[in-house]
Protein backbone atom coordinates (compact mmCIF):
# COMPACT_ATOMS: atom_id res chain seq x y z
CA UNK A 1 0.00 0.00 0.00
CA UNK A 2 1.21 3.08 -1.23
CA UNK A 3 -1.46 6.06 -1.41
CA UNK A 4 -3.34 6.23 1.65
CA UNK A 5 -6.45 8.66 1.88
CA UNK A 6 -8.05 9.48 4.83
CA UNK A 7 -11.05 10.99 4.83
CA UNK A 8 -12.03 12.80 8.25
CA UNK A 9 -8.80 13.08 10.16
CA UNK A 10 -10.06 13.06 13.40
CA UNK A 11 -9.41 10.84 16.22
CA UNK A 12 -10.26 7.58 14.30
CA UNK A 13 -9.00 8.65 11.23
CA UNK A 14 -5.80 10.01 12.19
CA UNK A 15 -4.98 7.12 14.79
CA UNK A 16 -5.04 4.79 11.70
CA UNK A 17 -2.80 7.06 10.24
CA UNK A 18 -0.36 7.18 12.44
CA UNK A 19 -0.55 3.40 12.88
CA UNK A 20 -0.43 2.79 9.31
CA UNK A 21 2.81 4.76 9.12
CA UNK A 22 4.22 2.92 11.40
CA UNK A 23 3.71 -0.42 10.08
CA UNK A 24 4.15 0.61 6.49
CA UNK A 25 7.15 1.66 4.61
CA UNK A 26 6.99 4.04 1.78
CA UNK A 27 3.48 5.05 2.59
CA UNK A 28 2.23 8.31 1.74
CA UNK A 29 -0.99 9.28 4.25
CA UNK A 30 -3.20 12.16 2.20
CA UNK A 31 -5.86 13.87 4.22
CA UNK A 32 -9.26 15.10 2.83
CA UNK A 33 -11.30 17.06 5.59
CA UNK A 34 -14.43 19.95 5.05
CA UNK A 35 -12.39 21.18 8.05
CA UNK A 36 -9.24 23.60 6.62
CA UNK A 37 -8.35 24.10 10.17
CA UNK A 38 -7.89 20.25 10.80
CA UNK A 39 -5.80 19.77 8.15
CA UNK A 40 -3.56 22.12 8.94
CA UNK A 41 -3.39 20.55 12.08
CA UNK A 42 -3.08 17.25 11.26
CA UNK A 43 -0.06 17.78 9.10
CA UNK A 44 1.44 19.86 11.32
CA UNK A 45 1.19 17.27 13.88
CA UNK A 46 2.64 14.63 10.90
CA UNK A 47 -0.32 12.71 11.08
CA UNK A 48 -0.79 13.53 7.34
CA UNK A 49 1.61 14.02 5.04
CA UNK A 50 -0.35 16.05 2.62
CA UNK A 51 -3.83 17.41 1.89
CA UNK A 52 -5.93 15.91 -1.19
CA UNK A 53 -9.48 16.02 -2.73
CA UNK A 54 -11.88 13.53 -4.34
CA UNK A 55 -10.40 14.42 -7.62
CA UNK A 56 -7.34 13.05 -6.36
CA UNK A 57 -8.64 9.36 -5.24
CA UNK A 58 -7.77 7.57 -8.20
CA UNK A 59 -4.51 6.98 -6.64
CA UNK A 60 -5.54 5.94 -3.83
CA UNK A 61 -4.58 1.67 -2.37
CA UNK A 62 -6.68 2.92 0.36
CA UNK A 63 -9.33 5.14 1.39
CA UNK A 64 -10.20 5.19 5.27
CA UNK A 65 -13.54 6.78 5.42
CA UNK A 66 -14.05 8.44 9.29
CA UNK A 67 -16.53 10.99 9.16
CA UNK A 68 -19.94 11.08 11.27
CA UNK A 69 -22.09 8.69 9.92
CA UNK A 70 -24.65 11.04 8.42
CA UNK A 71 -21.99 12.63 6.48
CA UNK A 72 -20.52 9.04 5.93
CA UNK A 73 -23.69 7.57 3.90
CA UNK A 74 -23.55 10.71 1.77
CA UNK A 75 -20.40 10.46 0.83
CA UNK A 76 -19.50 6.95 -0.02
CA UNK A 77 -21.32 6.58 -2.83
CA UNK A 78 -19.19 8.94 -4.04
CA UNK A 79 -16.08 8.23 -3.28
CA UNK A 80 -17.07 4.85 -4.75
CA UNK A 81 -17.35 6.94 -7.89
CA UNK A 82 -14.51 8.45 -8.11
CA UNK A 83 -12.24 5.40 -6.96
CA UNK A 84 -9.74 3.37 -9.63
CA UNK A 85 -10.96 -0.84 -9.84
CA UNK A 86 -8.27 -1.45 -7.33
CA UNK A 87 -9.11 0.90 -4.25
CA UNK A 88 -10.04 -0.62 -0.97
CA UNK A 89 -12.49 1.51 1.09
CA UNK A 90 -13.53 1.09 4.31
CA UNK A 91 -15.79 3.02 6.62
CA UNK A 92 -15.12 2.62 10.16
CA UNK A 93 -18.63 3.98 11.83
CA UNK A 94 -20.43 3.10 15.04
CA UNK A 95 -23.68 1.84 12.79
CA UNK A 96 -23.16 -0.17 9.78
CA UNK A 97 -27.19 -0.91 8.47
CA UNK A 98 -27.55 2.48 7.13
CA UNK A 99 -24.01 2.73 5.28
CA UNK A 100 -24.48 -1.12 4.10
CA UNK A 101 -27.66 0.37 2.34
CA UNK A 102 -26.87 3.19 1.06
CA UNK A 103 -24.23 1.49 -2.09
CA UNK A 104 -26.13 -1.94 -1.68
CA UNK A 105 -26.79 -1.10 -5.49
CA UNK A 106 -23.49 0.89 -5.92
CA UNK A 107 -21.31 -1.25 -9.18
CA UNK A 108 -18.43 -0.56 -6.99
CA UNK A 109 -19.94 -2.37 -3.92
CA UNK A 110 -17.09 -4.59 -4.24
CA UNK A 111 -14.58 -2.27 -3.40
CA UNK A 112 -15.90 -1.66 0.03
CA UNK A 113 -15.88 -2.88 3.58
CA UNK A 114 -18.45 -1.95 6.29
CA UNK A 115 -16.33 -2.40 9.42
CA UNK A 116 -16.74 -0.87 12.81
CA UNK A 117 -13.48 -0.73 15.03
CA UNK A 118 -14.46 -0.84 18.89
CA UNK A 119 -11.83 1.57 19.87
CA UNK A 120 -11.86 5.46 20.60
CA UNK A 121 -11.63 7.87 23.34
CA UNK A 122 -13.81 10.39 24.50
CA UNK A 123 -11.85 12.89 23.08
CA UNK A 124 -11.79 14.34 19.23
CA UNK A 125 -10.47 16.05 16.24
CA UNK A 126 -6.26 15.26 14.56
CA UNK A 127 -5.22 15.99 18.16
CA UNK A 128 -6.99 13.46 19.86
CA UNK A 129 -5.08 10.69 17.69
CA UNK A 130 -3.10 8.45 19.18
CA UNK A 131 -0.79 5.36 18.79
CA UNK A 132 -1.89 1.87 19.38
CA UNK A 133 -5.82 2.52 19.68
CA UNK A 134 -6.18 -0.24 17.65
CA UNK A 135 -4.31 -2.94 19.21
CA UNK A 136 -5.97 -5.73 20.72
CA UNK A 137 -9.03 -3.86 19.81
CA UNK A 138 -12.58 -6.18 18.13
CA UNK A 139 -12.81 -4.80 14.77
CA UNK A 140 -16.12 -5.53 13.49
CA UNK A 141 -16.81 -6.30 9.90
CA UNK A 142 -20.03 -6.71 8.18
CA UNK A 143 -21.10 -8.21 5.05
CA UNK A 144 -17.61 -9.57 4.45
CA UNK A 145 -18.99 -11.32 1.15
CA UNK A 146 -19.91 -8.26 -0.81
CA UNK A 147 -16.50 -7.23 -0.94
CA UNK A 148 -14.08 -8.41 -3.60
CA UNK A 149 -12.29 -11.57 -2.28
CA UNK A 150 -8.29 -9.70 -2.50
CA UNK A 151 -9.72 -6.59 -0.90
CA UNK A 152 -10.96 -8.42 1.99
CA UNK A 153 -7.42 -10.19 1.83
CA UNK A 154 -5.77 -6.03 1.97
CA UNK A 155 -7.99 -5.14 4.92
CA UNK A 156 -7.64 -8.29 6.78
CA UNK A 157 -3.90 -7.78 6.86
CA UNK A 158 -3.78 -4.16 7.47
CA UNK A 159 -6.26 -5.23 10.70
CA UNK A 160 -3.81 -7.88 11.54
CA UNK A 161 -0.75 -5.21 11.58
CA UNK A 162 -2.34 -3.03 13.74
CA UNK A 163 -3.25 -6.05 16.08
CA UNK A 164 -6.87 -6.00 16.21
CA UNK A 165 -8.85 -9.38 16.65
CA UNK A 166 -11.73 -9.85 14.18
CA UNK A 167 -15.70 -10.50 14.59
CA UNK A 168 -18.18 -10.74 11.22
CA UNK A 169 -21.94 -9.58 12.04
CA UNK A 170 -24.61 -8.65 9.72
CA UNK A 171 -25.51 -5.13 10.23
CA UNK A 172 -28.84 -5.92 11.66
CA UNK A 173 -27.23 -7.34 14.67
CA UNK A 174 -24.35 -5.49 14.94
CA UNK A 175 -26.83 -2.39 15.12
CA UNK A 176 -28.71 -4.10 18.07
CA UNK A 177 -26.61 -5.36 20.04
CA UNK A 178 -23.96 -2.13 19.85
CA UNK A 179 -27.24 0.00 21.04
CA UNK A 180 -26.83 -1.55 24.26
CA UNK A 181 -23.35 -2.29 24.49
CA UNK A 182 -21.88 1.56 22.89
CA UNK A 183 -24.87 4.02 22.48
CA UNK A 184 -27.14 3.70 26.09
CA UNK A 185 -24.04 4.10 27.75
CA UNK A 186 -23.16 7.29 26.01
CA UNK A 187 -26.34 8.35 26.63
CA UNK A 188 -26.98 7.10 30.52
CA UNK A 189 -23.45 9.22 30.87
CA UNK A 190 -24.61 12.01 28.88
CA UNK A 191 -28.25 12.18 31.42
CA UNK A 192 -26.16 12.04 34.52
CA UNK A 193 -23.70 14.89 33.45
CA UNK A 194 -26.96 16.67 32.98
CA UNK A 195 -28.43 15.96 35.92
CA UNK A 196 -25.75 16.30 38.43
CA UNK A 197 -25.26 20.30 36.19
CA UNK A 198 -28.59 21.49 36.25
CA UNK A 199 -28.67 20.45 40.63
CA UNK A 200 -25.31 21.74 41.42
CA UNK A 201 -25.36 24.64 38.85
CA UNK A 202 -25.30 27.29 41.88
CA UNK A 203 -22.98 25.46 44.09
CA UNK A 204 -19.80 24.55 41.75
CA UNK A 205 -17.69 23.74 44.87
CA UNK A 206 -19.75 20.50 44.86
CA UNK A 207 -17.95 19.11 42.65
CA UNK A 208 -15.16 18.78 44.91
CA UNK A 209 -16.98 16.44 46.56
CA UNK A 210 -16.67 14.29 43.11
CA UNK A 211 -14.42 11.56 42.93
CA UNK A 212 -13.18 8.59 40.40
CA UNK A 213 -16.57 6.96 40.62
CA UNK A 214 -18.35 9.73 39.12
CA UNK A 215 -15.34 10.38 36.22
CA UNK A 216 -15.52 7.29 35.38
CA UNK A 217 -19.62 7.07 34.53
CA UNK A 218 -19.70 10.21 33.62
CA UNK A 219 -16.28 10.68 30.95
CA UNK A 220 -18.73 9.67 27.96
CA UNK A 221 -20.25 13.01 28.80
CA UNK A 222 -17.18 14.71 27.04
CA UNK A 223 -18.21 12.90 23.44
CA UNK A 224 -18.65 15.42 20.30
CA UNK A 225 -22.03 15.67 19.81
CA UNK A 226 -21.29 16.22 16.15
CA UNK A 227 -20.24 12.81 16.24
CA UNK A 228 -23.18 10.81 18.45
CA UNK A 229 -26.34 13.07 16.95
CA UNK A 230 -25.98 11.17 13.74
CA UNK A 231 -25.53 7.88 15.03
CA UNK A 232 -28.30 7.80 17.25
CA UNK A 233 -30.26 9.24 14.69
CA UNK A 234 -29.59 6.41 12.25
CA UNK A 235 -29.87 3.66 14.84
CA UNK A 236 -33.16 5.53 16.58
CA UNK A 237 -34.98 2.31 16.83
CA UNK A 238 -32.62 0.05 18.59
CA UNK A 239 -31.50 3.12 20.85
CA UNK A 240 -34.90 4.12 22.30
CA UNK A 241 -35.31 0.23 22.76
CA UNK A 242 -32.34 0.09 25.27
CA UNK A 243 -33.45 3.42 26.76
CA UNK A 244 -36.71 2.33 27.31
CA UNK A 245 -35.39 -0.86 29.05
CA UNK A 246 -33.02 1.33 31.26
CA UNK A 247 -35.76 3.55 32.21
CA UNK A 248 -37.79 0.86 33.43
CA UNK A 249 -34.99 -0.81 35.27
CA UNK A 250 -34.31 2.61 37.14
CA UNK A 251 -37.76 3.01 38.10
CA UNK A 252 -38.25 -0.27 39.11
CA UNK A 253 -34.57 0.50 41.55
CA UNK A 254 -37.01 3.76 42.84
CA UNK A 255 -39.87 1.89 43.16
CA UNK A 256 -38.11 -1.15 45.65
CA UNK A 257 -36.24 1.85 47.52
CA UNK A 258 -39.34 3.60 48.06
CA UNK A 259 -41.02 0.74 49.37
CA UNK A 260 -38.40 0.01 51.55
CA UNK A 261 -37.03 -3.45 49.93
CA UNK A 262 -33.67 -3.44 50.64
CA UNK A 263 -33.33 -7.27 50.37
CA UNK A 264 -34.43 -7.06 46.62
CA UNK A 265 -31.98 -3.90 46.16
CA UNK A 266 -29.16 -5.67 47.58
CA UNK A 267 -30.12 -8.79 45.48
CA UNK A 268 -30.64 -6.81 42.19
CA UNK A 269 -26.49 -5.65 42.79
CA UNK A 270 -25.54 -9.05 43.70
CA UNK A 271 -26.37 -10.13 40.51
CA UNK A 272 -25.15 -7.60 38.73
CA UNK A 273 -21.83 -7.91 40.00
CA UNK A 274 -21.20 -10.64 37.69
CA UNK A 275 -20.20 -7.87 35.28
CA UNK A 276 -16.44 -8.46 36.64
CA UNK A 277 -16.15 -11.23 34.90
CA UNK A 278 -18.21 -9.73 31.50
CA UNK A 279 -15.80 -7.24 31.46
CA UNK A 280 -12.43 -8.94 32.01
CA UNK A 281 -10.68 -8.04 28.73
CA UNK A 282 -11.84 -4.96 28.30
CA UNK A 283 -9.29 -2.07 27.90
CA UNK B 1 -0.13 7.50 67.68
CA UNK B 2 1.22 4.26 68.71
CA UNK B 3 -1.84 1.78 68.71
CA UNK B 4 -4.02 2.16 65.74
CA UNK B 5 -7.03 0.01 65.65
CA UNK B 6 -9.14 -0.46 62.06
CA UNK B 7 -12.47 -1.83 62.38
CA UNK B 8 -12.97 -3.51 59.40
CA UNK B 9 -10.13 -4.20 57.22
CA UNK B 10 -11.24 -4.05 53.97
CA UNK B 11 -10.42 -1.09 51.04
CA UNK B 12 -11.31 1.24 53.05
CA UNK B 13 -9.29 0.49 56.53
CA UNK B 14 -6.95 -1.45 55.16
CA UNK B 15 -5.66 1.14 52.98
CA UNK B 16 -5.95 3.58 55.75
CA UNK B 17 -3.29 0.82 57.70
CA UNK B 18 -0.78 0.51 54.81
CA UNK B 19 -0.17 4.46 54.66
CA UNK B 20 -0.19 5.07 58.27
CA UNK B 21 2.21 2.06 58.65
CA UNK B 22 4.47 3.91 55.98
CA UNK B 23 4.06 7.67 57.56
CA UNK B 24 4.27 6.93 61.01
CA UNK B 25 7.22 5.32 63.13
CA UNK B 26 6.36 2.47 65.93
CA UNK B 27 2.89 2.57 65.35
CA UNK B 28 1.26 -0.86 65.72
CA UNK B 29 -1.62 -1.71 63.45
CA UNK B 30 -4.51 -3.89 65.09
CA UNK B 31 -7.45 -5.33 62.89
CA UNK B 32 -11.30 -6.27 64.24
CA UNK B 33 -13.59 -7.48 62.33
CA UNK B 34 -16.56 -9.88 62.43
CA UNK B 35 -14.82 -11.87 59.38
CA UNK B 36 -12.19 -13.46 60.65
CA UNK B 37 -10.82 -14.96 57.08
CA UNK B 38 -10.42 -11.23 56.24
CA UNK B 39 -8.58 -10.84 59.89
CA UNK B 40 -6.01 -13.63 58.59
CA UNK B 41 -5.73 -12.43 55.33
CA UNK B 42 -4.84 -8.95 56.27
CA UNK B 43 -2.22 -10.31 58.65
CA UNK B 44 -0.86 -12.41 55.33
CA UNK B 45 -0.65 -9.93 53.88
CA UNK B 46 0.77 -7.48 55.93
CA UNK B 47 -1.73 -4.73 56.28
CA UNK B 48 -2.56 -5.10 59.69
CA UNK B 49 0.18 -6.69 62.75
CA UNK B 50 -2.56 -8.54 64.57
CA UNK B 51 -5.87 -9.42 65.54
CA UNK B 52 -7.86 -7.40 68.07
CA UNK B 53 -11.51 -6.80 70.38
CA UNK B 54 -13.34 -4.49 71.83
CA UNK B 55 -11.72 -4.60 75.24
CA UNK B 56 -8.46 -3.82 73.97
CA UNK B 57 -9.99 -0.21 72.79
CA UNK B 58 -8.89 1.62 76.03
CA UNK B 59 -5.18 1.18 74.45
CA UNK B 60 -6.17 2.78 71.52
CA UNK B 61 -4.77 6.42 70.14
CA UNK B 62 -6.36 5.83 67.02
CA UNK B 63 -9.50 3.98 65.77
CA UNK B 64 -10.82 4.04 62.53
CA UNK B 65 -14.01 2.47 61.72
CA UNK B 66 -14.34 1.80 57.93
CA UNK B 67 -17.57 -0.99 58.03
CA UNK B 68 -21.04 -0.99 56.26
CA UNK B 69 -22.58 2.56 57.24
CA UNK B 70 -25.34 0.45 58.95
CA UNK B 71 -23.15 -1.80 61.35
CA UNK B 72 -21.14 1.59 61.77
CA UNK B 73 -24.33 3.55 63.14
CA UNK B 74 -24.81 0.92 65.79
CA UNK B 75 -21.40 0.20 66.80
CA UNK B 76 -20.01 3.25 67.11
CA UNK B 77 -21.81 4.32 70.52
CA UNK B 78 -20.13 0.81 71.84
CA UNK B 79 -16.77 1.83 70.58
CA UNK B 80 -16.71 5.30 72.18
CA UNK B 81 -18.05 3.04 75.26
CA UNK B 82 -15.03 1.40 75.12
CA UNK B 83 -12.35 3.98 74.40
CA UNK B 84 -10.16 6.37 76.72
CA UNK B 85 -10.41 9.78 76.72
CA UNK B 86 -7.76 10.93 74.85
CA UNK B 87 -8.80 8.16 72.00
CA UNK B 88 -9.70 9.82 68.92
CA UNK B 89 -12.30 7.64 66.71
CA UNK B 90 -12.61 8.45 62.53
CA UNK B 91 -15.94 7.16 60.92
CA UNK B 92 -15.07 6.91 56.80
CA UNK B 93 -19.03 6.41 55.83
CA UNK B 94 -20.41 7.81 52.86
CA UNK B 95 -23.59 8.82 54.33
CA UNK B 96 -22.73 11.20 57.40
CA UNK B 97 -26.12 12.56 58.92
CA UNK B 98 -27.62 8.89 60.65
CA UNK B 99 -23.91 8.45 61.86
CA UNK B 100 -23.90 11.77 63.36
CA UNK B 101 -26.96 11.58 65.09
CA UNK B 102 -26.41 8.22 66.70
CA UNK B 103 -23.75 9.46 68.66
CA UNK B 104 -25.13 13.42 69.00
CA UNK B 105 -25.55 13.00 72.76
CA UNK B 106 -22.71 10.60 74.06
CA UNK B 107 -20.78 11.69 76.65
CA UNK B 108 -17.59 10.29 74.44
CA UNK B 109 -19.01 12.89 71.32
CA UNK B 110 -15.79 15.11 71.31
CA UNK B 111 -13.88 11.97 71.02
CA UNK B 112 -15.79 11.59 67.47
CA UNK B 113 -14.71 12.82 64.22
CA UNK B 114 -17.08 11.98 61.20
CA UNK B 115 -15.37 12.39 57.81
CA UNK B 116 -15.61 10.89 54.37
CA UNK B 117 -12.85 10.16 52.66
CA UNK B 118 -13.87 10.66 48.68
CA UNK B 119 -11.44 7.64 47.53
CA UNK B 120 -11.71 4.20 46.65
CA UNK B 121 -12.29 1.38 43.74
CA UNK B 122 -14.94 -1.02 42.55
CA UNK B 123 -13.19 -3.74 44.76
CA UNK B 124 -13.27 -4.94 48.73
CA UNK B 125 -11.52 -6.53 50.97
CA UNK B 126 -8.36 -6.64 52.70
CA UNK B 127 -6.74 -7.72 49.14
CA UNK B 128 -8.22 -4.38 47.99
CA UNK B 129 -5.98 -2.30 50.18
CA UNK B 130 -3.79 -0.58 48.63
CA UNK B 131 -1.22 2.65 49.02
CA UNK B 132 -1.49 6.45 48.05
CA UNK B 133 -5.26 5.69 47.84
CA UNK B 134 -6.07 8.87 49.67
CA UNK B 135 -2.99 11.22 48.42
CA UNK B 136 -4.85 14.22 46.73
CA UNK B 137 -8.11 13.29 47.26
CA UNK B 138 -10.71 15.13 48.94
CA UNK B 139 -11.47 14.94 52.52
CA UNK B 140 -15.16 16.13 53.90
CA UNK B 141 -15.16 16.44 57.25
CA UNK B 142 -18.52 17.05 59.19
CA UNK B 143 -19.67 18.89 62.41
CA UNK B 144 -15.74 19.46 62.98
CA UNK B 145 -16.94 21.31 66.20
CA UNK B 146 -18.28 18.68 68.41
CA UNK B 147 -14.70 17.17 67.96
CA UNK B 148 -12.36 17.86 70.94
CA UNK B 149 -10.04 20.37 69.54
CA UNK B 150 -6.74 18.65 70.14
CA UNK B 151 -8.18 15.28 68.38
CA UNK B 152 -9.29 17.53 65.64
CA UNK B 153 -5.30 18.54 65.79
CA UNK B 154 -4.24 14.77 65.58
CA UNK B 155 -6.76 13.83 62.88
CA UNK B 156 -6.01 16.86 60.59
CA UNK B 157 -1.84 16.20 61.22
CA UNK B 158 -2.90 12.20 59.73
CA UNK B 159 -4.98 13.19 56.65
CA UNK B 160 -1.97 15.55 55.97
CA UNK B 161 0.05 13.70 56.38
CA UNK B 162 -1.62 10.93 53.85
CA UNK B 163 -1.95 13.73 51.48
CA UNK B 164 -5.58 14.77 51.74
CA UNK B 165 -7.35 17.98 51.14
CA UNK B 166 -10.04 18.84 53.49
CA UNK B 167 -13.38 20.52 53.01
CA UNK B 168 -15.49 21.15 56.14
CA UNK B 169 -19.50 20.48 55.44
CA UNK B 170 -22.58 20.22 57.54
CA UNK B 171 -24.01 16.63 57.52
CA UNK B 172 -27.12 17.59 55.77
CA UNK B 173 -25.70 19.08 52.71
CA UNK B 174 -22.91 16.44 52.59
CA UNK B 175 -26.12 13.61 52.24
CA UNK B 176 -27.61 15.79 49.64
CA UNK B 177 -24.70 16.26 47.23
CA UNK B 178 -23.13 13.25 47.57
CA UNK B 179 -26.12 11.52 46.40
CA UNK B 180 -25.90 13.17 43.03
CA UNK B 181 -21.96 12.87 42.59
CA UNK B 182 -21.59 9.79 44.28
CA UNK B 183 -24.80 7.38 44.89
CA UNK B 184 -26.32 8.49 41.74
CA UNK B 185 -23.42 7.15 39.58
CA UNK B 186 -23.70 3.69 41.54
CA UNK B 187 -27.38 3.22 40.54
CA UNK B 188 -26.80 4.50 37.19
CA UNK B 189 -23.55 2.10 36.69
CA UNK B 190 -25.54 -1.18 37.96
CA UNK B 191 -28.71 -0.69 36.41
CA UNK B 192 -26.59 -0.19 33.16
CA UNK B 193 -24.99 -3.39 33.72
CA UNK B 194 -28.45 -5.25 33.95
CA UNK B 195 -29.80 -3.56 31.42
CA UNK B 196 -27.24 -5.06 28.97
CA UNK B 197 -27.24 -8.17 30.91
CA UNK B 198 -30.30 -9.01 30.39
CA UNK B 199 -30.72 -8.26 27.40
CA UNK B 200 -27.67 -10.36 25.84
CA UNK B 201 -27.60 -13.02 28.41
CA UNK B 202 -28.05 -15.25 25.50
CA UNK B 203 -25.56 -14.30 23.40
CA UNK B 204 -22.45 -14.17 25.41
CA UNK B 205 -20.03 -13.30 22.28
CA UNK B 206 -21.92 -9.83 22.13
CA UNK B 207 -19.67 -8.76 25.14
CA UNK B 208 -17.18 -8.79 22.44
CA UNK B 209 -18.26 -6.02 21.18
CA UNK B 210 -18.30 -3.64 24.35
CA UNK B 211 -15.42 -1.72 24.13
CA UNK B 212 -13.65 0.90 26.72
CA UNK B 213 -16.72 3.12 26.85
CA UNK B 214 -19.08 0.39 27.91
CA UNK B 215 -16.76 -0.34 30.49
CA UNK B 216 -16.20 2.90 32.10
CA UNK B 217 -19.79 3.53 32.57
CA UNK B 218 -20.24 0.41 34.10
CA UNK B 219 -17.50 0.19 36.30
CA UNK B 220 -19.22 1.02 39.27
CA UNK B 221 -20.86 -2.10 39.14
CA UNK B 222 -18.67 -4.42 40.46
CA UNK B 223 -18.83 -2.45 43.79
CA UNK B 224 -20.02 -5.04 46.69
CA UNK B 225 -24.15 -5.22 47.46
CA UNK B 226 -22.64 -5.18 51.20
CA UNK B 227 -21.51 -1.76 51.41
CA UNK B 228 -24.17 -0.07 49.05
CA UNK B 229 -27.28 -1.22 50.03
CA UNK B 230 -27.27 0.28 53.85
CA UNK B 231 -25.69 3.75 52.01
CA UNK B 232 -28.96 3.68 49.78
CA UNK B 233 -31.14 2.68 52.90
CA UNK B 234 -29.30 5.55 55.12
CA UNK B 235 -29.57 8.25 52.34
CA UNK B 236 -33.05 6.86 50.80
CA UNK B 237 -34.56 10.42 50.43
CA UNK B 238 -31.58 11.83 48.86
CA UNK B 239 -30.98 9.49 46.39
CA UNK B 240 -34.52 8.94 45.38
CA UNK B 241 -34.72 12.63 44.54
CA UNK B 242 -31.67 12.37 42.27
CA UNK B 243 -33.03 9.17 40.71
CA UNK B 244 -36.11 10.52 39.94
CA UNK B 245 -34.31 13.73 37.96
CA UNK B 246 -32.58 10.89 36.45
CA UNK B 247 -35.17 9.63 34.82
CA UNK B 248 -36.96 12.59 33.63
CA UNK B 249 -34.01 13.81 31.97
CA UNK B 250 -33.19 10.41 30.34
CA UNK B 251 -37.16 10.01 29.24
CA UNK B 252 -36.85 13.37 27.72
CA UNK B 253 -34.03 12.42 25.72
CA UNK B 254 -36.38 9.38 24.39
CA UNK B 255 -39.03 11.67 23.95
CA UNK B 256 -36.76 13.70 22.01
CA UNK B 257 -35.39 10.82 19.59
CA UNK B 258 -39.25 9.93 19.34
CA UNK B 259 -40.33 12.68 17.64
CA UNK B 260 -36.93 12.91 15.40
CA UNK B 261 -35.85 16.58 17.46
CA UNK B 262 -31.99 15.57 16.85
CA UNK B 263 -31.11 19.31 16.81
CA UNK B 264 -32.32 19.35 20.85
CA UNK B 265 -30.78 16.59 21.03
CA UNK B 266 -27.57 18.14 19.85
CA UNK B 267 -27.70 21.15 22.44
CA UNK B 268 -28.37 18.85 25.19
CA UNK B 269 -24.98 17.27 24.74
CA UNK B 270 -23.09 19.96 24.02
CA UNK B 271 -24.54 21.50 27.16
CA UNK B 272 -23.76 18.64 28.76
CA UNK B 273 -19.85 18.54 27.55
CA UNK B 274 -18.51 21.29 29.89
CA UNK B 275 -18.36 18.37 32.18
CA UNK B 276 -15.06 18.61 31.00
CA UNK B 277 -14.02 21.31 32.89
CA UNK B 278 -15.82 20.52 36.03
CA UNK B 279 -14.27 16.98 35.75
CA UNK B 280 -10.83 18.31 35.44
CA UNK B 281 -8.51 17.50 38.28
CA UNK B 282 -10.55 14.48 39.80
CA UNK B 283 -8.65 11.25 38.87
Amino acid sequence: MKNIYIIGVGLIGGSFALEIKTKYQNTRIFGIDTNQDHIKEAISLKVIDESATYGDLPQADLVILSIPVDAAVKELPKILNAIADTTLVIDVGSTKKPICEAVELHPKRRNFLATHPIAGTEFSGPKAAIRDLYRHKTNIICEVEKTAFKLQEKALRLFSELGMRIRYMNPDAHDKHIAYVSHLSHISSFMLGKTVIEKEKNERDIFDMAGSGFASTVRLAKSSPDMWTPIFKQNKTNVIETLEEYIINLTHFKDMMQSDDFESIYNEMKNTNHIKDILEGIA
